[in-house]
């Protein structure tokens, strides 16, 4: 630890003691040896940990860093995937995984007022125990945080339904750089009295504010789920297929998902455990789930929908969860990104362009990696409804060597789409020096002379968004 | 005309001839001969109205403007409720009525790009000619414009099912006070590359930024709509129906528009022309609307639901719309709003608090009503399943005379309840003084902050939401 390290941190403890109880402050040992994020081998290089336990604490810790220029690095759980959470050493880590208690569900007015450490699978559970449903689903959903979600803007498999995170969120509290708590826990679906002052800090990965506490919208639980994988003929197939089920199943359309050809063959063919519900060799794949409010109706409407996608001829063959097991296994399918690892660690990337671009624009990518990289294996999946896909890609080389080539052959071609380098994972480290691609000069100053008003000495999250 | 606006007006024209063509910049008699706002009585009292038909146009107005520190009120469709687009003497009127042309539609991507201009019902009708909904619906439709819908985030019939206009917008160009352009013209559901500035300029009423052209999101056209007028026998009655016609109907519920029996009983009698399809006499009458994707299949759908509201005994009477007039003909009476003008000019509120708490509130807004203004007239109707109420007022005095208690009596509650005083029409003039009853200081400190970075010099809309 290099001295003015060592300065730092008896200075912190000092001025924090007071603030935070026992276990309010980690250091040493007990900060190296937390994981830097979820699943990394690295272990934390953080100053010390901060654990504050309420809004009060956390507001404490700013002020005290913001006149001690301490960066601060907001910490959820740590299941990024843009290096969005990570603190090097010198900056403190701000936990909020002790800002957590049970969410207070308000069954009449829909809501739940929740505390920004409560992990999103507690929260959906909550729901479901009240007989609600909170739409937002990930697949990092045991971790992964309320206060994550929302810093990042979190999207996942039902946005074509319920909207992102943001669309969620009704009222929050976030912690200033200096300390200043700004609560506007609003509980109404609409509020016009001055300016949105939430918008601020959803999906600004920490770096205006540290979220404490929000007031998420709840929806009724559906009393009936349909869900179909099918296969299509071609790319233009999906699109029709997008529409028709969308028009067809009339606000019940809740996620699109489609598989390329590879994702499917690489999670439905041994060592994969899945057995492929429909036969290989088809150029798509597409999970269609619907959420009603009558079973027996629904179920028949669903079947009809599809048939009609038959005589369209937008699928050329279906099967349809006919148990929750069944159902289960469907959606396994699309979940099993793990089975992609064993090609050696990809290059992971989240983009998103107009439908209309999407199959040109893969094939485009395609063809320069194999240009650039014979022999890669280049697996595409994704949110098809919300514009979004993820590509993932191993070459020969290690991503250390290959990632700027691959990185200039998936993002380059986004400019000409007005797609972007980021539709669901944020910016964080990863991204940052290819903001540029997606945002214009005056774009990109407003949102650093946003940061300079709101964080004027620059301790939240350094480094994160801007290069 | 003072000395002073003499030299101002002389200075602007000669600065902006340049940039405006013929027309694009009235003076004198063309000013004054404009009303204020829609529908008022009195006439534009601004030093001039520029009419730029690009954003180029606007750009080299508000530079001038900025430069030098002439004040500028952004004008739509003039129809809003508070006074927001109102221009006093020595402000420039800056009117987006030439920034439009026909709505740019991409039928794959489900988007339009369209112009600020541009008026709500016309996006509507080239959203309906390409076979997709626009669903952003108010009274207003015919003289709002895009820009002032998004401006002052709009809000209307259907917000149950498709949020507010805030939720339509996925992108967004707005011009800075320096003159900025800002081109954030996103066609995707998920962009999470940055900030997302376009919330900036999201119903903040023309404070921030002049929004000159948006891309929004396109619906597929329902291909059903079912449409309800229910009685219902008590509040708690009016509740549970909420709940259970939303989860029955599954996503499909896109109204839910509550009247207090004076409201239902002014517009079903005559002079009023509309008869009454249920027997007057209950204390609640409820729209209940669904949109959905299979005519046969819906419509049974839509009945059985009000046969368990039967059931439940949340409803006690009920028609169905069974023909296209017939539907029209029930909306219409929830939007025969004119007819409550027949007792004098009321004072007309917009206010949301949480839906538990609606009927207390009413009644003691009543109550005090009936002790200060002894036979007065308190109409009540709104968008419930939203949180949001609209009252309007008359009492025996000129609204000149009674607003200030009377605003005392519909707001001062709202407070303990963390309602808000503006649910969809802003702030504007009109409600500024009471902005602190439903925003924090450290709300209304960090928005002053925003506004005095975006717009150092205060031209933008100077006076409305701050005092």
């Amino acid at each position: 630890m290099a001295a003015t390290d060592g300065r730092r941190l008896n200075e912190l403890a000092a001025r924090l003691a007071d603030h935070l109880g026992p276990g309010g402050l980690l250091t040493g040992a007990e900060v190296g040896a937390r994981a830097e994020a979820w699943g990394s081998t690295g272990s934390c290089q953080a100053l010390a940990i901060a654990r504050p336990a309420t809004t009060a604490e956390v507001a404490a810790v700013l002020s005290h860093c913001n006149d001690a220029g301490l960066a601060v690095v907001p910490y959820g759980g740590g299941t990024g995937l843009v290096q969005g959470a990570i603190a090097s050493a010198g900056e403190l880590l701000l936990s909020l995984e002790r800002l957590r208690g049970p969410p207070d569900i308000d069954p009449l007015g829909r809501t739940a007022v929740v505390h920004a450490g409560v992990a999103l699978q507690e929260m959906q559970q909550a729901a479901d125990e009240a007989e609600f449903l909170f739409p937002l689903d990930l697949g990092a959903r045991g971790s992964a945080t309320i206060g994550g979600n929302i810093s990042t803007n979190a999207g996942g498999n039902r946005v074509i339904r319920f909207g992102m995170m943001r669309e969620m969120v009704l009222g929050l509290e976030a912690v200033l750089a200096d300390g200043t708590v700004v609560t506007s826990m609003n509980r109404m679906l609409k509020n016009n009295a001055g300016y949105d002052l939430k918008q601020l800090f959803i999906g600004s990965e920490g770096t205006l504010g540290v979220v404490t506490r929000a007031v998420l919208r709840l929806r009724e639980k559906p009393l009936s789920q349909n869900l179909a994988l099918v296969a299509a003929p071609s790319f233009a197939a999906v699109m029709r297929m997008l529409k028709l089920a969308d028009r067809a199943l009339g606000g019940q359309l809740s996620a699109f998902e489609v598989m390329w050809r590879e994702f499917y063959e690489i999670v439905t063919t041994p060592p994969a455990r899945n057995k492929p519900p429909l036969a290989q060799g088809s150029p798509y794949y597409v999970l269609i789930e619907s959420l009603g409010g009558n079973e027996a109706a629904d179920r028949h409407h669903f079947e009809e929908m599809l048939g009609s996608l038959f005589d369209e001829r937008a699928i050329s063959d279906a099967v349809i969860a006919d148990s929750r097991a069944h159902y289960e296994s469907l959606w396994t399918i699309r979940d099993s990104v793990e089975e992609l690892l064993r090609f050696g660690p990809p290059l992971m990337f989240d983009v998103s362009l107009p439908i209309a671009a999407m199959e040109e624009y893969v094939r485009g990518v395609r063809e320069q990696l194999e240009r650039q990289f014979p022999g890669n294996r280049c697996v595409v999946w994704g949110h098809v409804g919300d514009s979004n896909l993820h590509v993932w890609i191993s070459t020969a080389l290690p991503v250390t060597e290959s990632r700027a080539a691959v990185e200039h052959v998936v993002y380059s071609p986004l400019r000409a789409v007005e797609g972007s380098i980021s539709a669901e994972h944020g910016i964080g480290v990863e991204k940052r020096s290819h903001l540029g691609l997606s945002r214009s000069g005056a774009e990109i100053g407003l949102m650093r002379e946003l940061k300079s008003r709101l964080d004027p000495r620059g301790i939240l999250n350094p480094g994160k968004i801007f290069a």
